[in-house]
Protein backbone atom coordinates (compact mmCIF):
# COMPACT_ATOMS: atom_id res chain seq x y z
CA UNK A 1 0.00 0.00 0.00
CA UNK A 2 1.28 3.45 -0.34
CA UNK A 3 0.24 4.36 3.15
CA UNK A 4 3.82 2.79 4.49
CA UNK A 5 3.03 3.43 7.74
CA UNK A 6 1.47 4.51 10.65
CA UNK A 7 2.35 5.70 14.05
CA UNK A 8 0.71 6.67 16.81
CA UNK A 9 1.86 8.62 20.20
CA UNK A 10 2.29 9.19 22.95
CA UNK A 11 5.97 7.42 21.89
CA UNK A 12 8.00 5.74 24.62
CA UNK A 13 10.97 7.21 26.15
CA UNK A 14 13.83 5.39 24.37
CA UNK A 15 17.43 6.13 23.52
CA UNK A 16 17.91 7.49 20.02
CA UNK A 17 21.78 8.09 20.01
CA UNK A 18 22.65 5.42 18.00
CA UNK A 19 20.49 7.03 15.14
CA UNK A 20 22.33 10.04 15.20
CA UNK A 21 25.41 9.12 14.98
CA UNK A 22 27.37 10.31 12.41
CA UNK A 23 29.21 7.88 10.20
CA UNK A 24 32.43 9.07 11.92
CA UNK A 25 30.58 8.03 15.10
CA UNK A 26 29.47 4.88 13.74
CA UNK A 27 32.03 2.40 15.44
CA UNK A 28 31.53 4.01 18.44
CA UNK A 29 27.92 3.92 18.59
CA UNK A 30 28.10 0.57 17.40
CA UNK A 31 29.24 -1.01 21.06
CA UNK A 32 26.17 -0.68 23.73
CA UNK A 33 24.98 2.46 24.75
CA UNK A 34 25.73 2.76 28.58
CA UNK A 35 22.45 5.17 28.92
CA UNK A 36 19.91 4.62 31.40
CA UNK A 37 17.18 4.31 28.67
CA UNK A 38 15.52 1.39 26.65
CA UNK A 39 17.19 1.21 23.51
CA UNK A 40 14.52 -0.74 21.91
CA UNK A 41 11.83 0.81 19.23
CA UNK A 42 9.35 3.53 19.73
CA UNK A 43 7.12 6.01 17.49
CA UNK A 44 9.96 8.48 18.28
CA UNK A 45 12.68 6.12 17.10
CA UNK A 46 10.61 5.46 13.80
CA UNK A 47 10.22 8.86 13.19
CA UNK A 48 13.79 10.02 13.40
CA UNK A 49 14.42 6.60 11.11
CA UNK A 50 12.51 7.89 8.54
CA UNK A 51 13.47 11.84 8.28
CA UNK A 52 17.37 10.49 8.39
CA UNK A 53 16.47 8.29 5.31
CA UNK A 54 16.55 11.74 3.57
CA UNK A 55 19.68 12.10 0.65
CA UNK A 56 18.62 14.57 -1.58
CA UNK A 57 15.92 17.18 0.00
CA UNK A 58 14.05 17.58 3.06
CA UNK A 59 10.65 20.14 2.77
CA UNK A 60 9.59 20.39 6.41
CA UNK A 61 6.54 22.53 6.95
CA UNK A 62 6.17 22.65 10.67
CA UNK A 63 3.58 24.58 13.26
CA UNK A 64 5.74 23.68 16.12
CA UNK A 65 9.16 22.55 16.16
CA UNK A 66 11.24 22.19 20.00
CA UNK A 67 12.43 18.34 19.81
CA UNK A 68 15.89 18.58 20.49
CA UNK A 69 16.26 15.10 18.61
CA UNK A 70 14.53 15.71 15.69
CA UNK A 71 16.39 19.12 15.78
CA UNK A 72 19.52 17.31 15.54
CA UNK A 73 18.44 15.16 12.95
CA UNK A 74 17.67 18.36 10.49
CA UNK A 75 20.67 19.54 11.42
CA UNK A 76 22.42 16.54 10.47
CA UNK A 77 20.95 15.70 6.79
CA UNK A 78 21.96 19.65 5.93
CA UNK A 79 25.40 19.01 7.22
CA UNK A 80 25.30 15.46 5.02
CA UNK A 81 24.32 18.15 2.12
CA UNK A 82 20.52 17.47 1.90
CA UNK A 83 18.77 20.40 0.90
CA UNK A 84 16.88 21.75 3.59
CA UNK A 85 14.16 23.88 3.57
CA UNK A 86 11.85 25.01 6.85
CA UNK A 87 8.62 26.79 7.30
CA UNK A 88 7.13 27.44 10.67
CA UNK A 89 4.70 29.31 12.38
CA UNK A 90 5.93 32.95 13.64
CA UNK A 91 4.04 32.77 16.73
CA UNK A 92 5.02 29.27 17.96
CA UNK A 93 8.99 30.35 16.72
CA UNK A 94 9.38 32.53 18.98
CA UNK A 95 8.55 30.29 22.26
CA UNK A 96 11.46 29.08 24.36
CA UNK A 97 12.12 26.04 22.95
CA UNK A 98 12.28 26.61 19.68
CA UNK A 99 15.05 24.57 17.88
CA UNK A 100 13.80 27.10 14.85
CA UNK A 101 16.74 29.76 15.50
CA UNK A 102 19.89 26.70 16.15
CA UNK A 103 18.51 25.52 12.60
CA UNK A 104 19.27 28.79 11.11
CA UNK A 105 22.54 29.33 12.78
CA UNK A 106 23.47 26.13 11.15
CA UNK A 107 22.77 28.00 7.63
CA UNK A 108 19.45 25.74 7.31
CA UNK A 109 16.62 28.05 4.83
CA UNK A 110 13.74 28.95 7.54
CA UNK A 111 10.69 30.76 6.28
CA UNK A 112 7.65 31.97 8.21
CA UNK A 113 4.17 32.74 8.07
CA UNK A 114 3.07 36.56 7.24
CA UNK A 115 -0.56 35.85 7.85
CA UNK A 116 -3.24 36.18 10.81
CA UNK A 117 -3.94 33.00 10.35
CA UNK A 118 -2.00 29.66 11.87
CA UNK A 119 0.64 27.54 9.38
CA UNK A 120 -0.61 25.00 10.89
CA UNK A 121 0.22 22.13 8.63
CA UNK A 122 2.61 19.42 10.41
CA UNK A 123 4.33 17.74 7.19
CA UNK A 124 7.28 16.38 5.98
CA UNK A 125 8.92 15.39 2.62
CA UNK A 126 11.33 13.16 1.27
CA UNK A 127 13.52 13.69 -1.52
CA UNK A 128 10.18 14.83 -2.77
CA UNK A 129 8.60 11.31 -2.89
CA UNK A 130 7.76 9.81 0.61
CA UNK A 131 5.49 12.14 2.68
CA UNK A 132 4.87 12.17 6.59
CA UNK A 133 2.10 14.12 7.71
CA UNK A 134 -0.43 14.08 10.71
CA UNK A 135 -1.64 15.43 14.17
CA UNK A 136 2.01 15.68 15.59
CA UNK A 137 4.03 19.21 16.28
CA UNK A 138 7.55 18.19 16.55
CA UNK A 139 7.59 19.14 20.11
CA UNK A 140 8.93 16.39 23.24
CA UNK A 141 5.28 17.46 25.04
CA UNK A 142 3.07 16.60 21.68
CA UNK A 143 5.90 13.07 21.62
CA UNK A 144 5.90 12.43 25.13
CA UNK A 145 2.48 12.99 26.02
CA UNK A 146 -0.09 13.48 23.89
CA UNK A 147 -2.45 11.40 21.81
CA UNK A 148 -1.16 11.71 18.24
CA UNK A 149 -0.91 10.16 14.74
CA UNK A 150 1.51 10.19 11.68
CA UNK A 151 1.26 8.72 8.45
CA UNK A 152 4.22 7.61 5.88
CA UNK A 153 2.68 8.07 2.51
CA UNK A 154 4.60 7.14 -0.77
CA UNK A 155 1.52 7.98 -3.22
CA UNK A 156 2.91 10.11 -5.98
CA UNK A 157 0.05 12.36 -6.59
CA UNK A 158 -0.72 12.73 -3.14
CA UNK A 159 2.74 13.46 -2.48
CA UNK A 160 2.86 15.99 -5.35
CA UNK A 161 0.32 17.49 -3.80
CA UNK A 162 1.78 18.44 -0.63
CA UNK A 163 4.95 19.36 -2.85
CA UNK A 164 2.55 22.08 -4.67
CA UNK A 165 1.65 23.39 -1.22
CA UNK A 166 4.97 23.55 0.24
CA UNK A 167 6.47 25.55 -3.15
CA UNK A 168 3.04 27.74 -1.92
CA UNK A 169 3.97 28.62 1.17
CA UNK A 170 7.44 28.72 0.65
CA UNK A 171 6.58 31.49 -2.00
CA UNK A 172 3.95 33.25 -0.21
CA UNK A 173 6.28 33.49 2.64
CA UNK A 174 9.68 35.11 0.83
CA UNK A 175 10.41 37.62 2.68
CA UNK A 176 11.96 39.68 -0.25
CA UNK B 1 -5.21 5.18 -4.96
CA UNK B 2 -6.18 4.60 -1.62
CA UNK B 3 -5.86 7.87 -1.25
CA UNK B 4 -8.87 9.25 -2.39
CA UNK B 5 -8.31 13.21 -1.73
CA UNK B 6 -6.30 15.53 -0.52
CA UNK B 7 -7.82 18.72 0.85
CA UNK B 8 -5.86 22.12 1.60
CA UNK B 9 -7.56 24.88 4.23
CA UNK B 10 -7.81 28.00 4.33
CA UNK B 11 -11.27 27.20 2.48
CA UNK B 12 -13.02 29.67 0.90
CA UNK B 13 -16.91 30.77 2.47
CA UNK B 14 -19.20 29.10 0.44
CA UNK B 15 -22.86 27.93 1.17
CA UNK B 16 -23.37 24.52 2.54
CA UNK B 17 -26.96 24.90 2.85
CA UNK B 18 -27.42 22.31 0.35
CA UNK B 19 -25.68 19.59 1.59
CA UNK B 20 -27.05 19.91 5.29
CA UNK B 21 -30.62 20.18 4.11
CA UNK B 22 -32.98 16.92 4.98
CA UNK B 23 -34.44 14.54 3.03
CA UNK B 24 -37.96 16.32 3.94
CA UNK B 25 -36.53 19.61 2.44
CA UNK B 26 -34.58 18.15 -0.78
CA UNK B 27 -37.50 19.70 -2.60
CA UNK B 28 -37.09 22.99 -1.13
CA UNK B 29 -32.89 23.27 -0.98
CA UNK B 30 -33.39 21.88 -5.05
CA UNK B 31 -34.74 25.76 -5.55
CA UNK B 32 -31.69 28.16 -5.66
CA UNK B 33 -30.67 29.49 -2.52
CA UNK B 34 -31.06 32.89 -2.10
CA UNK B 35 -27.93 33.42 0.39
CA UNK B 36 -25.38 35.92 -0.25
CA UNK B 37 -22.49 33.00 0.16
CA UNK B 38 -20.51 31.98 -3.52
CA UNK B 39 -22.45 28.39 -3.91
CA UNK B 40 -19.73 26.75 -5.75
CA UNK B 41 -17.18 23.73 -4.35
CA UNK B 42 -15.11 24.52 -1.25
CA UNK B 43 -12.80 22.45 0.87
CA UNK B 44 -15.37 22.85 3.91
CA UNK B 45 -18.22 21.83 1.15
CA UNK B 46 -15.74 18.75 0.41
CA UNK B 47 -15.36 17.46 3.97
CA UNK B 48 -19.21 17.84 4.82
CA UNK B 49 -20.03 15.67 1.93
CA UNK B 50 -17.29 13.21 3.23
CA UNK B 51 -18.90 13.25 6.53
CA UNK B 52 -22.54 13.02 5.41
CA UNK B 53 -21.69 9.90 2.86
CA UNK B 54 -21.92 8.13 6.32
CA UNK B 55 -24.52 5.27 6.45
CA UNK B 56 -23.88 3.39 9.66
CA UNK B 57 -20.95 4.71 11.71
CA UNK B 58 -19.55 7.99 12.58
CA UNK B 59 -15.99 7.60 14.65
CA UNK B 60 -14.67 11.36 15.17
CA UNK B 61 -11.72 11.58 17.48
CA UNK B 62 -11.12 15.41 17.28
CA UNK B 63 -9.19 17.88 20.06
CA UNK B 64 -11.47 20.48 18.98
CA UNK B 65 -15.04 20.82 17.41
CA UNK B 66 -16.34 24.30 17.46
CA UNK B 67 -17.45 24.48 13.50
CA UNK B 68 -21.26 24.99 13.77
CA UNK B 69 -21.97 23.76 10.20
CA UNK B 70 -19.76 20.34 11.05
CA UNK B 71 -22.18 20.22 14.38
CA UNK B 72 -25.41 20.07 12.09
CA UNK B 73 -23.74 17.56 10.11
CA UNK B 74 -22.73 15.14 12.95
CA UNK B 75 -26.03 15.65 14.84
CA UNK B 76 -27.68 15.11 11.20
CA UNK B 77 -26.01 11.71 11.56
CA UNK B 78 -26.94 11.15 14.51
CA UNK B 79 -30.77 11.73 13.82
CA UNK B 80 -30.92 9.29 11.05
CA UNK B 81 -29.75 6.33 13.09
CA UNK B 82 -26.07 6.53 12.00
CA UNK B 83 -23.78 5.23 15.16
CA UNK B 84 -22.13 8.63 16.25
CA UNK B 85 -19.68 8.43 18.91
CA UNK B 86 -17.11 11.27 19.61
CA UNK B 87 -13.78 12.01 21.59
CA UNK B 88 -12.78 14.99 22.30
CA UNK B 89 -9.66 16.70 24.64
CA UNK B 90 -11.37 17.98 28.18
CA UNK B 91 -9.76 21.54 27.39
CA UNK B 92 -11.02 22.90 24.88
CA UNK B 93 -14.45 21.17 25.23
CA UNK B 94 -15.01 24.17 28.21
CA UNK B 95 -13.85 26.42 25.64
CA UNK B 96 -16.77 29.25 24.39
CA UNK B 97 -18.10 28.05 20.84
CA UNK B 98 -17.42 24.49 21.51
CA UNK B 99 -20.28 22.07 20.00
CA UNK B 100 -19.94 18.79 22.06
CA UNK B 101 -22.39 20.63 24.61
CA UNK B 102 -25.48 20.46 21.39
CA UNK B 103 -23.65 16.88 20.49
CA UNK B 104 -24.65 15.81 23.96
CA UNK B 105 -27.75 17.25 24.40
CA UNK B 106 -28.89 15.91 21.23
CA UNK B 107 -28.21 12.38 22.53
CA UNK B 108 -24.47 11.77 20.90
CA UNK B 109 -22.03 9.92 22.83
CA UNK B 110 -19.03 11.61 23.72
CA UNK B 111 -15.98 11.16 26.13
CA UNK B 112 -13.15 12.84 26.66
CA UNK B 113 -9.41 12.50 27.81
CA UNK B 114 -8.65 11.90 31.79
CA UNK B 115 -4.75 12.58 30.75
CA UNK B 116 -2.29 15.05 31.67
CA UNK B 117 -1.59 15.93 27.86
CA UNK B 118 -3.67 16.16 25.39
CA UNK B 119 -5.71 14.13 22.46
CA UNK B 120 -4.43 15.82 19.67
CA UNK B 121 -6.25 13.72 17.35
CA UNK B 122 -8.08 15.20 14.69
CA UNK B 123 -9.40 11.90 12.19
CA UNK B 124 -12.95 10.39 11.59
CA UNK B 125 -13.77 7.27 10.36
CA UNK B 126 -16.97 6.60 8.52
CA UNK B 127 -18.44 3.37 7.95
CA UNK B 128 -15.00 1.67 9.78
CA UNK B 129 -14.20 2.26 5.79
CA UNK B 130 -12.77 5.38 5.25
CA UNK B 131 -10.35 7.55 7.35
CA UNK B 132 -10.11 11.57 6.84
CA UNK B 133 -7.19 12.88 9.01
CA UNK B 134 -4.97 15.74 8.73
CA UNK B 135 -4.11 18.87 10.89
CA UNK B 136 -7.13 20.31 11.06
CA UNK B 137 -9.54 21.18 13.86
CA UNK B 138 -13.39 20.68 13.08
CA UNK B 139 -13.37 25.34 13.87
CA UNK B 140 -14.46 27.78 12.09
CA UNK B 141 -10.99 29.73 12.80
CA UNK B 142 -9.05 26.37 11.32
CA UNK B 143 -11.12 25.80 8.04
CA UNK B 144 -11.43 29.59 7.47
CA UNK B 145 -7.97 31.20 8.08
CA UNK B 146 -5.45 28.60 8.50
CA UNK B 147 -3.25 26.73 6.75
CA UNK B 148 -4.33 22.69 6.90
CA UNK B 149 -4.58 19.80 5.20
CA UNK B 150 -6.78 16.48 5.57
CA UNK B 151 -6.67 13.43 4.15
CA UNK B 152 -9.08 10.85 2.81
CA UNK B 153 -7.73 7.31 2.88
CA UNK B 154 -9.31 4.44 2.13
CA UNK B 155 -6.61 1.75 2.59
CA UNK B 156 -8.20 -0.92 4.88
CA UNK B 157 -4.65 -1.74 6.82
CA UNK B 158 -4.10 2.02 7.70
CA UNK B 159 -8.70 2.67 8.60
CA UNK B 160 -7.88 -0.79 11.05
CA UNK B 161 -4.97 0.82 12.39
CA UNK B 162 -6.65 4.20 12.94
CA UNK B 163 -10.20 1.90 14.40
CA UNK B 164 -8.31 0.27 16.84
CA UNK B 165 -6.41 3.45 17.95
CA UNK B 166 -10.15 5.06 18.86
CA UNK B 167 -11.50 1.53 20.29
CA UNK B 168 -8.04 1.55 22.64
CA UNK B 169 -9.10 5.80 23.31
CA UNK B 170 -12.52 5.03 23.91
CA UNK B 171 -12.11 2.53 26.36
CA UNK B 172 -9.67 4.31 27.94
CA UNK B 173 -11.86 7.28 28.52
CA UNK B 174 -14.66 4.96 29.83
CA UNK B 175 -15.85 7.00 33.06
CA UNK B 176 -17.71 4.31 34.42
ZN1 LIG C 1 21.53 4.97 25.11
ZN1 LIG D 1 -26.89 29.85 0.01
Amino acid sequence: SPVREVLFFPSRVTCVESLLAEEEEAAAAATPCACLLPHGESALGRLLARVLSARRSLDLCVFAFSNPQLGRAVCLLHQRGVHVRVVTDTDYMALKGSRIGELRRAGIQVRHDQDSGYMHHKFAIIDKKMLITGSLNWTTQAIQNNRENLLVVEDRDCVNLFLAEFERIWEDYNPT
